[in-house]
């Protein structure tokens, strides 16, 4: 529970090597920040997870972000409530969504490389602002439009498709016309899941079976458009099994565990060339001035019944390290958030 | 010389392990073969040279050939005579390009992956058609105008500038309005050479000069459209100096030697994601359609003076496998070529 004069706040104390763990980070305690110049003071009430974290806790950092000096705490999206501000777009009461990090009270400018976003009244869950409404939702959204241009009869394959993300894109897919829809996602229980709940019509655990040999029994004809999340081995395969003049979209790379910024290279990439492919990338930043047009849409097929948003959230600030762990070894489908405080 | 009775080849006697060598060939002496239904005989007139026939030479072949057996003659781009023909669109006389093998008198299936050509009578030499208006120059005019859609003002960098095919992309980025034209080749000689007589702003010699810190200085603000021919090492580096939301065209990975299917990834990929950018590869046949458009702006271009055509002929059949490993450490600039006899 928030308290009203004490700032807790979890900060990077060793930069992990390999895997994050809980011991990367401690809890510190001191008075809340005070109001500075141009910035907002927030009492955070949801934090999001995101594979990417992992990535940002590198010393260089992931090049949108500052880097986290040790110390600092760790950032993330959020949600939070406007305590003060300095900043005239935003007043005390406004509950906005953007980055912040693991606090009680976040210090934050709300101009800086992911802005803060005041959120309208809404009929629906504050928490859907960071899923479908969110990066996930946007991410999805501008990745499977723009991105892999998806359209009627694309047989559409998306790795971590039991995650915030790939949930999303699976369902925007299906909007757009995708014929078939394949999921790659570890474990049977979650590829179960993903067809009986999230509307694909096949989904591979690819730490059961052989992804080479089901992707070859599933798509047949060639995939025309991936979703990439995950990177490394799995991607390799998939380079393998596109259909000519295929689209890529490198979301993510889940499976390095973002531990480097030098990573294993898709060793199949010359496939590019060999069946004339379209590999790009997607960061949200570059989307900023079609947000809107992206949360109509996504509003539009959520109240039609067409989009489904999954939720796990978990209460409790002092939770916050050990649920970051649990990215890269996702038990529950959807987007993973932490309760921290209710607005006042 | 051509002997009317007898047919050389040089059949794939072993394949290579790493770099390609002249063993890996054998010459062997049979009669000229018989016409079969469909097909077409053929007098060798050139042989033209292409770093891809390296991967060509692998067990699994490249995909968009058939693998060449042991015992087979190798498979080569060339120019030839029609001396016999079963295909009603060809006759006996015409000059034709297209895919053939290291023989004097190649038997050929004209509607194959590559089909043959017949070429037109023409004010200029024979050979254009395999350089500037053959593979290297549709590669070139497709990679840069539909690949990586060059416009005024961009940053292009080239690799393997020297080659066949990059002195020619080089060529018309300029024409199409890039602001820095930037080559990448190994060799000082080289690199002079290039800016001196193919109108590049600069050429990094990668085996003398600090890539990294080249390209650094030479395109501050990004690089906005890269041709890439080589891959590896060269490609990473140059990942780390993209501009948001640039370009790379994957032409080819002759770095690697084409030694496996199973290359070195690029390992900085994720600047895919982190910057935005599009990646697409190009191979010919997915552009058949359009032969005509491109020959007929290469040829304007061409009559114009704007843009210049570089050969490096070299004399005699028997000379076929010892110049293949040269295409590897090239030390004169532009397309090699093979003479092995003249029309009658």
């Amino acid at each position: 529970m928030t308290n009203d004069s004490i700032n807790r706040q979890w900060v990077v104390a060793r930069r992990p090597v390999g895997a994050v763990k809980p011991e990367n980070f401690a809890l510190v305690q001191g008075p809340v920040p005070s109001l500075q110049k141009g910035k907002v003071l927030l009492r955070a009430l949801y934090f999001g997870y995101d594979a990417a974290q992992r990535f940002w806790l590198t010393e260089q950092g992931a090049g949108y972000l500052p880097p986290i000096n040790l110390g600092e705490p760790m950032l993330t999206g959020g949600i939070g409530q406007v305590i003060a501000s300095d900043n005239p777009s935003y007043k005390a009461g406004d509950i906005v969504e953007g980055l912040m990090s693991w606090q009680d009270y976040p210090l934050v400018d709300p101009e800086g490389p992911i802005p803060l976003r005041v959120l309208p009244q809404a009929d629906y869950p504050l928490t859907w602002n960071m899923s479908v409404f969110g990066v996930n939702g946007l991410t999805a959204y501008f990745g499977v439009t723009d991105g892999l241009k998806v359209k009627a009869g694309d047989t559409v394959v998306i790795s971590s498709a039991g995650g915030a993300t790939g949930l999303l894109a699976g369902g925007i897919a299906r909007i757009l016309g995708a014929a078939k829809l394949v999921g790659i996602a570890g474990g049977r229980d979650k590829c179960q899941w993903l067809v009986r709940n999230a509307g694909y019509d096949a989904a591979i655990d690819y730490k059961g079976e052989d992804l080479d040999k089901r992707l070859a029994e599933l798509c047949p004809q060639g995939i025309s458009c991936y979703f990439d999340n995950v990177g490394g081995a799995i991607l390799d395969t998939v380079f393998m099994h596109m259909a000519n003049l295929g689209r890529i979209l490198i979301c993510g790379a889940i499976s390095s565990g973002y531990n480097d910024t030098k990573m294993q290279g898709p060793g199949n990439y010359m496939q590019i060339c060999a069946r004339q492919l379209t590999v790009q990338g997607i960061l949200l930043p570059f989307y900023k001035d079609r947000i809107g047009e992206a949360i109509a849409a996504l509003a539009k097929w959520v109240k039609e019944g067409r989009l489904r948003v999954h939720e796990e959230i978990v209460e409790g600030f002092e939770r916050a390290p050990e649920l970051l762990p649990t990215m890269y070894a996702v038990k529950n489908p959807g987007k993973l958030l932490l309760h921290v405080a209710d607005p006042v």
